[in-house]
């Protein structure tokens, strides 16, 4: 049934050569707390208790040894450290775009829904800004009881929460609402990671400052160079935003706002301000750069702009098999990959392999967590004939993924922002995956 | 009420003064489009766009402003990157144990459940292998029908599970059963760690490999120096046992068994075999050095050990205030800290101010997952007198964790592994907390 098994096999005479001789568990069973042949030749051949101090040798030379055995049993070469380090084989990396003011997480090799914080994607308008949290302030103002400010420190002191939360920029796949020029996930839609965000929110803070009646909105401010502003209503701040000093279980890095943020789940990135500075109450929205002359959805159809378009609606993405991977045969392969909806809890997840005539349910990784990337799977006998396969997400507000040609029909071409449409790859006859504008 | 409050008041004027005249916004309105001249100012200072590609500067100058104002605005100064860096600011660090072979997670840092990979716990035999993952093969043999050999990319094609689970060595907290002479949280019980983790369950590979009649046990074997071996029971192989080359997003850190280790959920560290290189299906255990003189559970009031202890039962810890800290004065602070179960999901955490006279219940964060760390956080008023603090976990079987004097009748003093007793911190009149012993 499967053409293409997965492994090899392999004979008992082999594990013998390579794996009996190399221990003392040949008759089933090992000495008891005797330090056998294969451990003492190991010990040796590492350098003995001076290994742990050791540094890594080149590469080349692990998977030889002058003994002409298997290289199964490996000395200790990679020093110890007090903040580790990923192994040097590894390359998987985020890729530099908009001219090196922002980088794309490599989806196409993710795995579960948590993103590493060395590969969440970053977007900025003036560079990192390296700000000393000891110098650092947040600054609430406007129209409040008690204008205060507070420190890192501070920050930390009040009831905290901690929410596992995917971050996308609104600009995400806008290329890929127009072309399949993009050949990877990671170049198409690497504007969306997930983390788990701890902090304080909003509603603590503004209960301390105390918000003055007509208070409505709230002009959030980074300190970087650009001094990134944006303007949120109130409501949101009240419901779940949380000024965050923590990603995946310590500080903040750099690029994602160190030593504070702001977080507004579910809402685009933009908004989610870095490195903020203050949060001013105000009556009405304060017309920022960023809500007028950028971050507005302009319909093409109509040539009107919307304004405060802020909920990143469902979407979803096959990050395996994807663009510029090749399938080495016909047989099976587990089809995943993310969703996520800033709107709502994902209900589920279909997937197509025959380009959307027939849709099959996925199945979601437990647990599935509201506003965060949700991790879903479908297998699939690829039969070796072309293939065109899709992911398609829905909401628990009923909100299903939409294609391609429905936003064009509704929004016109090339919207620059929120574009969710559903992703097409095409698997070819001889394996390889490219990017691909299907109906 | 709040004897020590948060944060520091500030006026308008002062706001006035150091952000108002900033920016652009001091009529509550931005100009559209326009970048104001803080922007401009901010953009000179940093070298304009050369800055994406400028190196960190020291970081004292960062406080600094020639202008003699408030440093808010920050210029670009971190260089972006395809693989992120922590903020040069930050050293938390693990701390190395038991001679440079194991390094301890800084529980006291840590926020919400996920321990980042680069400060997961770690314990090595004999050394960190440096391992080339397209050289190593998992083999599968023994009493199976199909003796066979895995790749990673092998691994990778069979359907995948994500799970986010603790490891903890059955070791950690040993010398906490005896005394109190270790400071920190970290020192006293810092072998456990929680990461998402993926891979390949073991009951989808040894579906394919196929099982005897009679098979029993499974023999674990890493290719470290060690080459550290366990005999696992294959009902839990068949239960919820994973082959995982995945760890928190990435490839599984070097010193937490890349490219591929056993994760046995909720069983003692030790077990979860790095480095795997196979598994050997027997009919009986294999009387492995580490489970026969090594991890085994000396019971000192019989004189007799128990074996194959696998189950890491409900423990939690306090994690802030917790040991060599200093409260800066009386006042509202948040208890908070981690609690697990290897046996069942977390059913409750209380906390006791008092030394253990009055409990009342923690709030546990969502999501609760089983086999994993659990945040808890409870209010606290500190009213300036001394207390001691701990935290009691019970998980959904009904088990309680005992107390230190419970398990020292019940057991002897001084098991070696396994030990879960409830932790104390005292916080003295001066703020200062320290590990104490309590009943």
């Amino acid at each position: 049934m499967n053409d293409n098994p997965i492994g090899e096999a392999v004979t008992e005479a082999e594990v013998e050569k390579t794996l009996e001789s190399d221990c003392d568990c040949k008759d089933g069973m090992f000495p008891q707390g005797k330090i056998g042949t294969a451990s003492r030749r190991a010990f040796l051949r590492s350098g003995g208790l001076l290994t742990a101090a050791a540094a890594i040798v080149p590469v080349k030379a692990l998977a030889q040894d002058a003994s002409g055995e298997a290289p199964w049993s490996v000395p200790g070469r990679i020093a110890k450290s007090d903040y580790g380090s990923r192994a040097p084989f590894e390359k998987v990396a985020r890729l530099a775009s908009f001219g090196g003011t922002s980088s794309l997480t490599p989806l196409q090799a993710s795995t579960g829904i948590i993103t590493p914080s060395g590969l969440h994607f970053e977007r900025h308008h003036n560079g990192i800004p390296a700000i000393d949290p000891a110098q650092h302030r947040l600054i609430i103002h406007g129209m409040v009881d008690k204008p205060m400010k507070y420190s890192v420190e501070d920050l930390k002191r009040f009831p905290s929460t901690s929410r596992i939360l995917f971050v996308e920029c609104s600009g995400n796949s806008n290329a890929a609402s127009r072309s399949a020029s993009q050949k990877t996930a990671q170049e198409a839609h690497g504007l969306t990671s997930t983390s788990e965000w701890t902090g304080v929110k909003l509603s603590t803070l503004l209960a301390q400052v105390g918000i003055k009646d007509g208070a409505a909105w709230v002009l959030a401010e980074g300190s970087d160079g650009a001094m990134l502003s944006r303007s949120v209503p109130i409501d949101k701040m009240l419901d779940d935003a949380m000024v965050a000093y923590a990603q995946n279980g310590e500080a903040i890095r750099p690029e994602n706002g160190y030593p504070m943020r702001l977080i507004l789940p579910g809402w685009e990135g933009n908004i989610n301000v870095k490195w903020l500075r203050r949060l001013k109450i105000g009556d009405k929205p304060f017309m920022t750069r960023e809500e007028t002359s950028k971050y507005t959805d302009l319909i093409t159809l109509t040539g009107k702009a919307r304004q405060f378009s802020w909920v990143m609606e469902a979407k979803s993405l096959i990050t395996f098999p994807s663009g510029d991977m090749r399938l080495p045969g016909k047989g099976f392969y587990e089809i995943t990959g993310l969703a996520w909806s800033g709107r709502a809890p994902i209900e589920r997840v279909e997937v197509t392999t025959d380009g959307g005539k027939t849709w099959a349910l996925a199945s979601l990784q437990e647990p599935v967590l509201p506003k965060a990337h949700v991790r879903f799977r479908f297998p699939w006998h690829w039969d070796g004939s072309e293939a065109i396969i899709e992911s398609r997400a829905t909401d628990q507000t009923g909100y299903v993924q939409p294609t391609k040609s429905f936003l064009t029909a509704k929004e016109g071409v090339g919207p620059t922002y929120h574009y969710n449409g559903i992703q097409s790859w095409k698997v070819a006859t001889d394996g390889s995956v490219s990017n691909v504008l299907n109906a």
